[in-house]
């Protein structure tokens, strides 16, 4: 029982933990964020938080997964597994909505890849590695849209992917400056739909 | 002659501490970057830096000046003047070719604009009022493209306006991370042919 309840207590500081840090991230960056900071934030010693994260690293590598894991759960409710392409394509104007209702997600990302431009940057290899991921499944998703005959003539699936891919994040950086400026889940939508033959919703 | 030299050694510095900043701003960032290690890439002490920029928020803000008014120039010389707005149009691509070639400004507006989302960064409500400008520009040079008869008769300006200016800034980010991935320039090249009837380039 008291196993139990430290096990709970310890895994709800650990996620009060990583939303601090991605909060923090988010405005100020990994490179300025301290430790300290997160610390007080949640009301730990410094030492506390060293018991679940030893390092700055290790704590931005816990908020990355976290988001990666909920974002592919996001994809797979969408129907990405499905062989027509069309969910991760649904997938991508559902996470364009989502974000835009919780925000400090997208900040996240916005300053965390900048920075990780940086060769010697922790987050380099991670952000190299995930726009090579990104591109390759949304141009696999044109394939498959082109496939079972959804695709319009004229789009080239790669360079689709990259352009994409690039929307998502202008328009994040947009909608940080000022969220009244662009429709993000919107503008992504019709831009897909102009390059698909059949109705990207089904409910529209 | 003595007080030209002067002038002309000062205006040297202070162009090489522009140059030092764009560097360090475009890898770690505004927050963390400090006075004291622009003032040691230029080998001059801190003092002689703070005689041309006494606070690193006024050295940002001739950083940004600077690339301003090096834009404005670039796209005075592809035609932006001329009435059809043809001539903004392929100013970005120019824009876009040319950043791919120096690298560093690339950089420098990726992170700082990334950061200045916080309301509390010092450069938030420049990069506000730049978007804002940014989008309407391109809206007022796919009008006037309109006006000409050169605009396809599907695009919506203002939509396709916020969504080249994310083309842009989205590609950029990409590239940073692996110039390799991606053709900023004819990506964004094609992209704008899509949206007219009439060659964007006459050499093409």
């Amino acid at each position: 029982m008291t196993t139990e309840r430290g096990y709970t207590t310890g895994r709800a500081r650990r996620e009060r933990i990583i939303a601090a840090a991605t909060a923090l991230f988010g405005r100020v960056g990994f490179n300025s964020a301290t430790m300290l900071e997160i610390a007080q934030v949640c009301e730990i010693s410094r030492a506390g938080l060293a018991h679940h994260f030893p390092t700055k690293e290790s704590l931005m590598e816990a908020v990355l997964e976290t988001r990666d894991r909920e974002d592919r759960e996001r994809f797979r409710r969408n129907g990405s597994q499905g062989q027509d392409g069309i969910g991760v394509l649904r997938g991508m104007v559902d996470l364009a909505r989502h974000n835009s209702e919780v925000g400090g997600i997208i900040a996240l990302y916005a300053v965390l890849s900048a920075e990780a431009a940086d060769p010697a940057h922790p987050a380099h290899d991670y952000f190299v590695r995930r726009y090579a991921r990104i591109r390759s499944g949304t141009a696999k998703a044109l394939r498959d849209a082109r496939a079972a005959g959804y695709l319009a003539a004229h789009v080239d699936e790669d360079r689709a992917a990259a352009e994409l891919t690039a929307l998502m994040d202008g328009l994040q950086l947009q909608w940080l400056l000022d969220p009244a400026s662009v429709d993000m889940a919107e503008t992504v939508r019709r831009r897909i739909q102009e390059l698909l033959v059949v109705p990207l919703d089904p409910a529209r």
